[in-house]
């Protein structure tokens, strides 16, 4: 709500100072290295702009790249799970976290992986409503009881996954993306980390 | 509970397959490379042992290096915050989550940096009950209610961190280790991951 | 998920056993009568088609009568609060309670009446983020409580709307609208009610 | 409690501004037509009373009508559900809300349909207390599930409810009973709604 | 629900046998002694009857002196609370657990020492809705939390009621008693402890 | 926190006034008689001590008793439940109500009685994750549904302990001791007790 004024520092170069208004708190970005530069131009190219979570890490590069290493490795690398069914588990947490910066950005995600926004939007609002198979629901109700009763997990619940045909390795992305999803949305919120305008409308 | 049974596969050389009991999950560690041998090395110099969150991970050296970025850098990197104080907010989080991993881990790394073993068991217990300054409880607080009410954080619970004396950098890093044990907790928690035994006694 | 089957009826005369789809009861739709033949001819005019929460309740005329007589009157009579802000409460109350048809279809509605789609979408994520006044703010957070802790409303909830500026006229419609889609969100996800394909893209 | 002061009107005609303090709210009763003047009269006639949730619409003639529509359809009209079965319902959901008008109004109505005081305040207190049915028992487990968390009903719910006997119309009935006293509920607490001091002892 | 069938013993001498129905447990009942045969015919003398909770514990004298001492002592001894006002908290307590054993017998209680059954049955149903004093009403919001959030009582907590004019052994028997109830709406839900018929009506 | 201030008083007699900081209330300790004697002298021969939840108590002797009579019939009378099986039960509700006293001085119970420390600290942070047998479990697992959702407890819930091997008098023994740690906890954070420093170390 009160973002700090941010006093506008001309055009060139391109830099995510620009995006500085990310969230509530004050924090001055710092002079990008060439691998960050690389990367953010490659977000640029694709997406046609610096998602506003790097951007909000931006005022310290080991941090940013942490963040980047993580997500990435998490989102992008080979899984018994696809790259759609891990944006399911993200907007599944989000969802349960009332989490608007994730809600926002990885619904886009959503319509991007499944060409499918009236996919992307019943997740966003209850995915038992979805019209997904059985294994997807096995791990989005997973996902679900990760999020609001963590504490209660057991043996059972791991079961579940396995009848629903996903392996231990599988189980473990499950795991790790629903959590990821429960830091990001949690320093989302604390931080009031908002999305960029592009997300909206994209793949709609 | 029900742990995979692992075949013992003898004594040379020392891997971390040997904790692959860390979780209810069976995901067989991949053969380490000098990067990670150092930094088990450092932990067996420094602990006496090789954490079983590390092992735990050691089914990807990928996955392990991110998630070894991320906490260090969050845990042990200069910060506004103590070492003590982000040791606080990790028990603090587990404690709301009924993490029992992070409980008995970083309830041992609060005895180390405190040398306090009722300090520790308190904050286990509930950090409200704890001897704590007003600054320490006001940022409690705000770990507390990311963790169970994410989606009610708004500026006056910022706004009073402020009012604690706590900077937005500050900010930023009190809401970056709840956010991290909030993921942290809840992996713990899906995989059935159990800490060695040697946190137990440690700094007691 | 597991809907009734139904025997497609041909074409003529359209009517709304054609969304007989829309619950997950079998239901089958009765005649209809001149009034609601014309009501729904309006909504098709309209809209370019018939509510499936109305096509829901048409197996009894008396009751879809009493639900929209209720309904327009909450939503479309006059009111000291627009017709936007008691779609927001709509949004925030659905958002509460995690309903599919509601979020969906009220999203629409707010898209429509506010032509910002990203408020829409905010709302629908989580109010608390969403750029609006303090009086709008008021006003969700009195929805937010009456939603998920109704028994806790006190004289001091109503103090913070009439210091807000709402009269005692518009407290009370607020708690109308408030507790109508406290109920219809809890009809919809009773029946899985599901909400009709235009409303995912109308507005955008 | 900090209830509007009401001048004292006089006593010709008999009006429901007499039942002015009905709630918290200071909305003056509007002149009453025909229709509603000969309900209050039925009500005076069967009750001895006119309910103060009518009083409390009446600053709107044509809320209260819809109001009373809506009402007297789910509760009087012909139904797979008994009128006793349909009270128990209203009193399950006021008693995990907490509603003080709608626990003192539905449970008169409870001893009035089941001669059964006994019975009525065994489910003012715990409805799982009650010496009732399996059938009964599961329609109130459905409704209570309906309130304390309604985005988890699924198939397997409405597939309890056919398993106890009941009719997909009869699930229509009992979704749209809990869902109506869940608003009723709610714009009770949010206006500090009091019931009229007959109900109290009313079939005791 | 399903309760052990107990062979009726005829008539002679009474005993509490003969409420041994008042859980679904079955445990015999013991001989009485002395000490507990005076006990009793005191209830007898001044309730009418002896109280289900007491003939609940009758298998086991030791048991049933401890519970005896420590309610009496709670609810009957001087204390700077009146004997109505403790009924009030147990009261208050019962409705936040749900006891149904507790709110008739101690619904019943409130109506014995206040003499009007429109406060107790709207205790029963929501505190906040009865015409109690600013005293009252922060002694049944402090056992409220304590009730629902116990671990987050703190220093505030306890200020609101010395503000509010309570003593600290005031405070300390207002813990003493919700605490209590906390205890026995615990027991008697557990083992399905069921009131005494007579509790219903009594006081009304 | 905020504890009142006590005069040291000398040394000469030892009495529990030297305690008496034992909670945030000022409530003077008055003389103690000849069985209170010799019950805190057994304290102190048996554990060094006297525990200070009965210092808190010693303001008013009558309590005091009633307390101790009730306590000790709980958790040291014969019962089908063992010692340690009685004190994993206050740990494990003590855990659901983040209750600093009894974690810290039944944990230490757990301790003595088990003589495992590793099974103590694991009950403290999550019953779940203990290494325990499926009859411990399920006795756990009603303590714990006892605690966070007391009006939930049915036959099925009590089904479970008795296929588990307990005896009806054994579920009462399990009903009684988690809801006497119902109260204790909720007295206990009231009033802000505190452990004795011994606790913390002892049985490690």
């Amino acid at each position: 709500m009160n973002r700090p004024e941010k006093a506008e520092t001309g055009t060139e170069p391109k830099h995510p100072s620009k995006s500085a208004g990310a969230t509530a708190l004050d924090l001055p970005a710092v002079p990008l290295d060439a691998a960050i530069q690389a990367y953010f131009a490659k977000c640029e190219e694709k997406l046609g702009f610096v998602p506003n979570v790097l951007a909000a890490y931006a005022f310290d590069l080991d941090k940013l790249k942490a963040f980047i290493a993580m997500a990435d490795n998490l989102m992008l690398a080979p899984s018994g799970l696809s790259k759609l069914e891990r944006e399911l588990i993200a907007v599944t947490v989000s969802c349960a976290n009332h989490c608007h910066y994730c809600l926002i950005a990885h619904g886009a995600a959503v319509r991007k992986y499944s060409n499918d926004a009236k996919l992307a939007d019943t997740i966003v609002a209850n995915y038992r409503a979805a019209d997904i198979d059985a294994r997807t629901r096995a791990m989005l109700d997973f996902a679900w009881k990760m999020t609001v009763e963590p504490w209660g997990i057991e043996d059972a619940d791991r079961a579940r996954l396995r009848a629903a045909g996903f392996k231990d390795r599988d189980i473990w992305d499950i795991a790790a993306v629903a959590g990821f999803f429960n830091m990001s949305n949690r320093v989302a919120n604390a931080t009031d980390m908002h999305p960029n305008e592009e997300y909206y409308s994209m793949g709609r």
